[in-house]
């Protein structure tokens, strides 16, 4: 098996998607393959880029759509150069919890700025990498959004982090721009429902990973 | 005397050159002619920017050049939006110690970033808003970067603050690009010569800008 350093996966989706509980699994999945696997997420990854996460979670910081998404790029700017492209450069296989698409989905569908600035945006604060594979897992926003309140109870509070709390029309549109990425990148986004059990969706995001894998 | 929106000037210039005592005295001035002036700074100006500028000024944040960038945007974002354009609407003059010329001057010149790059951001972030006048205190770096680390000794010690810090080719750098943008844009950035004692350079500073106002 080829381990170069393209091997770059991305996991992507709304708020209660389960990309947390994935991404571990999937972790050990690629362990017991033979892998070196770097598991991070943005925003943060460094302890420069998790200041910047508090701020953009916080649910008391009064931020502008724009600030926002230059604090996120600034983030991702940080934590490529910092962790990932470093990690890419000794042949490890990184997963990533939420890249460059979250930023399209959330303050291009979201918060409707201007897509043509995100994508430069983007390009430069990826230093235009691009993964070997997305896994977008879909979720309806009205049962996601619930759940991801719940598990961040202890440090938001009831009503959740800075993002969680915006409107249900919010999710939803997320939502919707990431099913059009999916359909825009079909070879790259690969799209998981996650309404099955656990397993039964660990199980379609492996076989989605090794058919990437066979073909690097 | 017309009082518009546009009534929006910047001061820049390297460490040490003069910026805060001159805005300061810039202000009186202003006011004494019976304008209500917002006198602000960058990065900071909100509560938000004043935590990034923390991040920015923090002689321990190991901040990649791009980053840095993206922060210095997306404070300004913040500030023009929560602070800067409000003023401007409600025909306040506003005067800010820094601000996209200084983006250019730093982090393209100082640090190499791409200008296009910056200038497409500095679009952004300022929302279009161009200042009026621009006043840059242009001083030796070898004199203005010892000035600035005795006036922050208290805040960051004798190294001075992250910038402060930076070897003299940098400062070098950053004058040279200011000097560039002064040739640049004539009618707009007056440079004022801050070898003089205080009076004669407010009094030089004072006579650029009541030419400016003449002509709004």
């Amino acid at each position: 098996m080829k381990r170069n350093s393209d091997f770059f996966i991305t996991i992507e989706g709304g708020e209660g998607s389960g990309k947390t509980t994935h991404s571990l699994l999937l972790k050990k999945y690629l362990e017991s393959k033979g892998f070196s696997v770097l598991l991070t997420r943005e925003p943060g990854g460094t302890s420069l880029a998790e200041s910047i996460r508090k701020i953009l979670l916080n649910p008391g910081s009064n931020l502008v759509p724009l600030s926002e998404l230059l604090l996120y790029e600034a983030a991702r700017a940080q934590h490529m150069e910092e962790i990932i492209l470093p990690a890419l450069k000794s042949k490890k296989a990184v997963i990533c919890d939420r890249f460059t698409d979250a930023t399209l989905a959330y303050q291009g569908y979201g918060r409707k700025l201007d897509l043509t600035l995100i994508k430069k945006l983007n390009d430069a604060a990826s230093f235009g990498i691009t993964p070997l594979i997305t896994i977008y897992m879909d979720i309806n926003p009205c049962l996601g959004v619930n759940k991801a309140k719940g598990l961040n109870k202890e440090s938001y509070g009831q009503k959740g982090d800075r993002i969680e709390r915006e409107s249900l029309d919010f999710h939803k549109s997320v939502r919707k721009g990431y099913l059009e990425l999916a359909k825009k990148y079909p070879e790259r986004i690969k799209k998981i429902n996650t309404k099955k059990d656990i397993n039964k969706t660990q199980t379609e995001i492996r076989k989605v990973v090794d058919t990437a894998i066979k073909n690097v």
